[in-house]
């Protein structure tokens, strides 16, 4: 299968000569729905016009989205600078035996956890995919009852990990060592300091590993038993489906995980199975295209209506901006002649509002903003009725603008395109398929910029220099 | 004194000559110290020629920065669209009487609480300036020993407010409730809910309030004896040297709040009587106008190297966006001919570097970086010393680059901008000094691109739409 560069399609140069068309969306078909879904989505305020979604299902056509979610799928190499398949939706498919394995060797731990009475905190250890990704789902599951209370640290600024052990007790903190090589600088780090922490307490009781250098695991002092592996089909960024998110199970019970996993999966078989028009991530994909190739716009608002959905933007910077920041296209050439990955920035709503929305409506620049709206909250009602209607109303008022003759600091010019992805709630489930459409966006991205979004060697350099300075 | 758009300028057309340079800086006079302080600022990889430098400075003697800095400072109304005068300055300058009263009366407020041991927690609840200063400064110093545990509250959703007080016992819990007109919607509602979650308590004994509303104050059943009040020359996002920031004094003692202020006036001194050429704040913006408007790079990635920092880029997305997110001239003209202030994202560094540093390294925009490194910690030294190491191997890998023929994915292009912020240590004078730098370097880019960084209608409309909503 051909790896095609945007600007080589018809689409493309269809698509560039309508850089200054300011469309109306007919918002008759515009609000996606899939009934097996527990979220829609809402491209009302795109502001892209028919004939600009026609050109763009014409380009993701003519760059085979579809048959590189297959090839995806099927297991073929298509991380091809580092020959791997690219395997996250088997983790959520529950048919593959050895990740099957895997889970069950983790449930049953976790149940062995919450029967016993001995812990009371669980610290997660990772940085980066072994972090973002547990850390983000622990927050958004904040309203469900909690087995353990979770703590997470990444940094090597030690501040990370003295403040978070403060007011913590050796004798009932578990503590899971996230490193596929267990060699990570940080991680390793941490977990040294983690383990003179415990003092006399036996390092086989507290400490647990994510990992897959079983040796590395038990010269540390961790029972080989209570390492859980994932492999190499398995990005960082995409690695929280895995045992990579046992600090989740153990927060919330495995059967939180389970069904954080089932939610995820309905994502996965929209995408497989539903046609470009109506497919969720290909669509919220096009629509991204549109804003930063068509209109030349540097950068996506990510803004979620949930205080318990505020790392959204922190998770989404990784999955997207370590996907798509690439300025080299599959075929080993340099791209010089349009845009891939945008930067992701953002912050829960309403507090943004008072932040830099400012920005957003009066700004020099227009750049999209992607709402995230949840329908029913686990908190107080009234409050959520407020939250709302303050989504709704910054939407609105980024596209009507206001005009005013009097006072031109109060004139705001409109046009300014948002999408929305409405939740039903916070459910695992739900949960599950907002990080989905996310992940299968940036794949399909990553296809229409002809990108490798699976490897990540923009992060080697400066390990390497780090190493040379090392004392 | 004239309000001069900067391409008016003779210096802006010579810097629109330059956008091909990629400039070597001089690195023998590139980093800036003054005695004084305790940061100084290195430029040696800003990556902006002798030339370049010659004309950022021309452009700042035709747009009069230095004028209207002294126009602030003497209390003229250059919050013209307002009405209103700039004083920030004038909080931590120790001179003025109504300042010094109201810090006496706040100084023996946070006395009294701590020598009673009613108290173990406080909760600021409040929104955009009346929680985002507050809360960075108390997580910059969480390094020095507490007398009260402190939390923050924001968000309208009241997961928020719910998973806040979850923990906490009503009995030892202290609120700040922090509005100027104690209207604001957030942050009375949650007022609201504190309220209630108090039940038969006193809320005159468990609240106090920061706000100009005596009236709202006394009705809502807080004492008038404990509201503690500002005035109408500081904006919210310049508010935290005023009595908004009494959760540092809680948490921290009040003489800790005093060395803030006090080390925070060092800057302004700086500020006020140092020539451009070795102007900290001035050089900051002259090198971010460089690359906003002669590069044409759309965002700052702010990456404080401390974990304590990491509030930093929320903080100034609000500092630096609501500021200088305009798009309308002082004398009220659309701007078409120029850009204005630039997005600000980041992550405190090295979380960061396993994050989207793909991005910046090997993305297809470049964008300059503003680097936060801080020489002494009050943690772990062995941490430290691998902390600072990534961060100069991140910003000797941006600029420095690496070809790779053999591996095209392994090609770093380089030639990557960024500045270093070098703090001594993250004490109460350094963390104010860095908030001051940042205060006067907005307030200087606000004056080269002609906008107002003192008002912020751009957040009405949706207010507006909000309320014609409301259930």
């Amino acid at each position: 299968m051909e790896m095609v560069n945007p600007t080589d399609t018809a689409a493309w140069r269809k698509l560039m000569s309508m850089q200054a068309d300011e469309g109306q969306t007919d918002t008759s078909s515009s609000i996606v729905c899939d009934d097996a879904l527990d979220l829609t989505l809402d491209l009302q305020r795109s502001l892209i016009s028919s004939k600009g979604w026609n050109a763009l299902f014409d380009l993701a056509e003519e760059t085979q989205v579809l048959g590189w979610r297959d090839r995806m799928m099927a297991g073929d190499a298509i991380n091809m600078t580092e020959n791997r398949a690219v395997g996250h939706m088997w983790l959520r498919g529950g048919e593959r035996g050895e990740v099957l394995s895997e889970l069950s060797k983790m449930q049953q731990f976790c149940d062995k956890i919450h029967q016993s009475d001995k812990y009371t905190d669980v610290v997660n250890i990772g940085i980066g995919g072994s972090d973002l990704g547990p850390r983000f789902v622990c927050d958004a599951l904040r309203h469900l009852d909690r087995k353990l209370n979770v703590h997470f640290v990444s940094n090597v600024d030690a501040a990370d990990i003295e403040e978070t052990l403060q007011p913590l007790n050796p004798e009932t903190t578990l503590f899971v060592i996230v490193s596929k090589t267990f060699t990570t600088q940080e991680t390793m780090m941490n977990a040294a300091l983690a383990k003179a922490w415990l003092g006399d307490l036996s390092v086989a009781d507290h400490m647990i590993a994510v990992s897959t250098n079983a040796g590395g695991v038990q010269q540390f002092g961790i029972d080989p038993q209570n390492m859980f592996s994932f492999w190499d089909w398995v990005g960082g960024r995409f690695s929280v489906w895995s045992c990579v998110g046992i600090s989740i199970a153990l927060t919330y019970g495995y059967e939180v995980f389970q069904e954080f996993l089932d939610g995820t999966k309905k994502m996965d078989e929209h995408f497989m199975h539903t046609n470009i028009h109506q497919n969720m991530p290909v669509l919220l994909a096009l629509a991204g295209v549109w804003q930063r190739n068509v209109k030349d716009r540097p950068a996506v608002a990510v803004l979620p209506y949930a205080q318990n959905l505020d790392l959204l933007p922190d998770y989404l910077q990784q999955l997207d901006m370590e996907s798509n920041g690439k300025s080299v296209d599959r075929n080993g050439h340099k791209i010089t002649d349009y845009q891939t990955g945008p930067i992701i920035f953002g912050q829960a709503g309403t507090n943004g509002q008072h932040s830099f929305y400012q920005w957003l409506h009066q700004g020099t620049q227009v750049i999209p903003c992607e709402f995230i709206r949840v329908e029913a909250s686990a908190y107080d009602k009234k409050h959520h009725t407020v939250l709302n209607i303050h989504q709704e109303s910054q939407a609105e008022a980024l596209t009507i603008g206001q005009d005013d003759q009097s006072n031109p600091h109060r004139h705001y010019d409109g046009m300014r395109p948002s999408v929305a992805i409405v939740m039903n709630d916070l459910s695992p489930h739900a949960v599950g398929q907002l990080m989905a459409l996310y992940e299968h966006k940036i794949f399909t991205q990553g296809i229409l910029w002809n990108v490798n979004s699976f490897d990540q060697f923009g992060v080697e350099l400066g390990k390497k220099l780090a190493s040379q300075k090392a004392v």
